[in-house]
């Protein structure tokens, strides 16, 4: 599509010809939340289109950083462009941050290089981290070049550990002390250090091999008198967090032990940053997202990827559902004999796979759920499986005898109405079992349950479902 | 299954006797983020049956009650009320609140009213109002009884805010000081208080009326000199929350503006409350997993649920998907003639249904997605659905392509290969369209996208896969 089609689609869109209109249910409610409205969008587009770089700048000011990225990947690419640069100096580094990876690149390369030096240096160096981990070569290197010497150190030590590690997630800044001193001796060299962190909630106590053995909040230390040792106020729910470990497991602890933050350590147990549990929220959120992708056989990828990258990344899952498409066909094609005698089993026998097909669906969402929170373990996996069948035993009766009788008034058959329950009753009990056993091997496997747990039910339900509707009936009514 | 079959299920589980075991890959790994392994729920329930109680209590001691509660899920009814009755007065307050409503009422039954008063009097007023706030009647009044009158009124406070409020979510503890004083005066008053909240990490400023008017971080008071006036070292990441707003967009507002805590006010602008990050990070994991189990059709729901519980949860949706597939076979029926003609239609026709349902879900997923997270709004969504439609034709001509071989191939008709290509074409297109157009119109309607557009989508891909493909082929193939 040109720019000028574009032009004019996203310009009949702010004048208000869109027949569908998304703004979210109740009015008042949503705009305390998020405050990037639709009328803003429109007015900030009406800006760009007229150049006026003021009336831009008035409207951005009251905008987050994260409403500003947000509304970056919304307008397209021409409109974006031109909102950048008309924007200008004011650009900063947190919108940055906060952008999705898929137009980052995009957003960078439109910016000026004094422009985005500014930016950088604005940031924490998490937030640096963060942002030059996924970026191409030339642009990584054009960020680094911005930071001061110490920064960039700071920034290609976090850098030297693994991707999604630990390491890559922390903030290097740390408040730590002797791990014998009082609350008056904390409060006192916290008073007069001034490189305090802005952003910090627990002092970490170290041993004098640096290795941390407590925390105590600053809430602690405010309402304590000045006599009492640091090592008698600690919180029970410290725990460390190795520097390797996956960010997966990271965000696990955070949510399951209500973790407000946790020193990292290296190998011997040294202090060598501090997660805190906003940056923990971040990956718990990104892994749901996941999660929820790779159920519905859609990989990565955002809103924003352009048609060619949607295409390659939806083609895979697709071709693998071709395939097992096939093999369902394979298993009718062994049978069109009957099908052509019988021609009410071609009508009916999509209810049986579809209804299979529904049920193990429900069953393995719930098993990769249950398998993501670590609440199916070895523990229960048994009961959870025998749940499943009889649950399946259950809905596969009552369908069954609806479907019996719908097949028998519908044909007037009573004998395929007697095959069509067999076979949904034999079908729904295998789709409990395929659907929690599948989701259970894959993980012992190492693969990843939600993303492949799908295709393979769906093939067993599909397989067994036409199997044993069709067979059936070739016994039965031949 | 009577209670005896449980036991010698367990017992053969305990032994090791087990063929699938889900302890989870990377044994080093895991075992650091999760201390509930396997190997310890046995050695818990061995002490169980062995009616060992200080065997039990060395077991219990080290595990966070998170950990506690999950393996409560994990066992089952009879080794859990076993174990609680066991442990005795060593049950805390912080269990019963990590509890699944799912089992939690069931857990209170056993627990002696002693031991339940204990527990109760432990918690923070939020918690008790999480813990009741779904408990049947007489054992909510059990446990409000457990309380200090002071607790009591305040827990009945919180529960007259709507369900799922920023009211109910909220702690009353708040730390607030007049907007006009200086660091040193905010330092002193904290000094000097006994009453100060163990965990808070920002001071509110209030306005004579108890208007919240900014906040300071903890952090910011320990490295600002006693003189600076508090208003002029305020987060600029500050906002309020109405008391009657959903915690759905508290989480949100969390999420997307990375807050740490945020001050509750009533419709006077008055602060009543604070809320913090670990509670919206507990609504927002809670909304995730409500997402995903409604794209999959299984409503509410947890591994704990009996298998009645679990068959009535799941068979509303399996009776919608029944009439979806009826709807499918009318649409069949109607070419009943064709396929007699030609028994190699039946054979293909669901793998053009499947691929339209697969393409659909794709779609619909992102869709779902979007909207939840607010990146699919009235500026963008011509574009997505116009990049959904694009990415259906690609994906349907490439699938075209090789489905229109395999049917020439296989059934030596280059007009069947025709037929199906073609429909596949359309069903893909219209997946692409129906996945994104579905969505967004049930959520103008007010209706949850993720509960009710499976079942949408898929009715569409199978009617119009079928229609295409038997239509197609009744005027090319006849």
């Amino acid at each position: 599509m040109s720019e000028d089609q574009r032009k004019d689609e996203d310009k009949a869109l702010r004048e208000g010809e869109s027949a569908v209109d998304t703004d979210h249910s109740e009015p008042g409610a949503e705009e305390e939340v998020y405050e990037l409205s639709r009328k803003n969008v429109a007015a900030i587009l009406y800006a760009v289109d007229a150049g006026d770089r003021d009336r831009l700048i008035a409207l951005m000011d009251p905008l987050h950083a994260a409403d500003i990225a947000d509304l970056l990947e919304q307008v397209n690419a021409y409109d974006r462009r031109r909102l950048i640069e008309l924007y200008g100096r004011e650009f900063d580094g947190e919108i940055l941050s906060e952008l999705d990876d898929s137009i980052r690149e995009d957003v960078i390369s439109v910016l000026s290089p004094q422009v985005l030096a500014d930016a950088v240096r604005e940031l924490e160096s998490d937030d640096v981290v963060d942002l030059v981990e996924d970026l191409e070569e030339p642009q990584q290197e054009a960020i680094l070049d911005a930071l001061d010497d110490a920064d960039r150190v700071v920034v290609e030590q976090a850098l030297s550990y693994p991707e999604e590690s630990a390491g890559r997630l922390m903030q290097r800044e740390v408040v730590s002390v002797p791990e014998h001193w009082s609350v008056g001796h904390a409060i006192d060299w916290m008073r007069a250090r001034e490189d305090l962190p802005e952003q910090f909630y627990h002092v970490i106590l170290v041993d004098p091999k640096h290795r941390p053995t407590g925390y105590v909040t600053l809430g602690m230390i405010m309402s304590s008198p000045r006599e009492v040792p640091l090592s008698e106020i600690t919180e029970p729910s410290f725990r460390t967090i190795p520097v390797d470990q996956d960010e997966e497991d990271v965000a696990y602890a955070f949510n399951q032990y209500h973790l407000i933050s946790a020193p990292v350590v290296d190998a011997d147990e040294r202090l060598v940053g501090v997660i805190t549990i906003d940056d923990a929220m971040i990956v718990l959120d990104e892994e749901h997202e996941e999660d929820i992708l790779r159920l519905a056989g859609v990989g990565e990828g955002s809103l924003t990827d352009r048609v060619i990258e949607t295409t390659k990344q939806r083609l895979p899952w697709l071709a693998v559902n071709l395939v097992t498409a096939v093999l369902a066909s394979l298993v009718i094609a062994q049978f069109e004999g009957v099908i052509t005698a019988f021609v009410a089993l071609a009508v009916l026998m999509p209810i049986v796979a579809s209804m299979g097909g529904n049920a193990g669906t429900q069953s393995l969402t719930v098993a990769v759920r249950a398998i993501a929170t670590k609440d199916l373990t070895g523990s229960n996996v048994w009961r959870v499986i025998r749940r499943e069948v009889l649950v399946g035993l259950i809905n596969g009766v009552i369908f069954a005898v609806v479907m019996g009788i719908v097949g028998i008034v519908w044909f007037g058959t009573p004998m395929l109405g007697l095959v069509i329950a067999i076979a949904m009753v034999i079908n729904m009990v295998v789709a409990g079992l395929a659907g929690t056993v599948i989701p259970v091997a894959l993980e012992k496997l190492g693969v990843d349950p939600a993303l492949a747990s799908g295709a393979f039910v769906t093939t067993v339900t599909d397989v067994v479902g036409f199997f044993a509707f069709l067979g059936l009936a070739a016994v039965m009514l031949l």
